[in-house]
């Protein structure tokens, strides 16, 4: 019988330079020839994809904040059923970017002050939590500037002002100090490369 | 200032004649000069008719029976929010085929055993229940048929065997049973007129 994989998700506000992190992680976990999946949320299941255009595209007002916490939980339900679980359960390592805590921090936090609603539906209808969570911190200014700089169709969570980013901020700073063992927080903010290598560092020692 | 509307739901299993009873209602209570509104789940907002057709228009598999119960309850918290809520606060009759109990039945009961959970969800993301709500009662082997008799390109809650039409028929009985404020059985399986007849009567006591 395989081994279970690890379950590692990055976290951070936008801009922080959390995406490109992970994928230099799997690049280098790969090269270290390991069996590595990257998905993303919202998204990373046919299904989730399809539900992610439904919430993100179009007005930012059609739905409540309800009904999208909603609508981003059956997303992660399919995520992880039809992605993350599979590839668990056949060894790989799993590489996420953005997870259950950027609904907490997001959808908990910015519409509505729906953190406690958040926290019972997860446990009801998700349950899982990753192994690892590396938290990619950084100047809330400088990670605004770096978001705004590559808008795209998907405006939603870069349509923040830097005041919900600092609150965003200093909720992910909470979240790692409520679960150490869970989270290990990485300063980002500086090249790439520097970032990187703490990174790897951080996720090796606690990789089989 | 208006008084509240008032939340009335018809509920049953396939073929039990429940859609064209609310129809024939809304005409007679507009007759009678009251300000209807009727509506259906799933579906009954913008919103809720899209995340309506991501659920039952294509392969019946393509999710599980939570992620399933997740988009059923994100469409119904838009509808509740949208179409529902603002009617009653005008001072409407709303009148909605099907609402939380076709839920408790349908992806409580057929679809793995998430009883608990849909009711769980249910208090945490909707509360709303019906001030009053209509069960036709009938004979599950003459609704099968009837239900049969007119398939469209959405299969889902006609794509059921007479066992579990059976379990669903007892399992509203039982909702009867627990909520008898709330619930009004009628016949079902009879000719219309007399339905809409005791259907008329059992909802005018409970109108202002």
């Amino acid at each position: 019988m395989t081994a279970q994989g690890t379950f590692i998700t990055f976290e951070g506000i936008d801009g922080s330079g959390k995406s490109t992190q992970a994928r230099m992680l799997v690049d280098r976990l790969r090269d270290e020839g390991r069996e590595v999946l990257l998905t993303r949320e919202p998204g990373g299941s046919p299904g989730a994809e399809e539900i992610r255009r439904l919430v993100l595209e179009g007005d930012p007002d059609r739905w409540s904040a309800e009904t999208e916490l909603l609508l981003f939980t059956a997303a992660r339900r399919d995520h992880l059923e039809r992605t993350i679980e599979p590839a668990l359960a056949a060894g790989k390592t799993v590489i996420c970017d953005r997870f259950a805590d950027s609904t907490r921090m997001y959808q908990g936090l910015s519409r509505g002050d729906l953190r406690a609603k958040v926290d019972v539906l997860h446990n009801l209808m998700i349950g899982r939590e990753p192994n690892l969570t590396v938290l990619i911190d950084m100047n809330p200014e400088t990670g605004l500037t770096r978001a705004l700089g590559r808008q795209g169709t998907e405006e939603r969570f870069e349509d923040f002002g830097p005041d919900l980013q600092r609150r965003i901020r200093a909720g992910f700073l909470d979240l790692a100090r409520a679960y150490p063992d869970r989270f290990r927080v990485i300063v980002g903010g500086r090249d790439r490369e520097s970032v990187a290598e703490d990174v790897h560092r951080a996720v090796s020692s606690a990789l089989p």
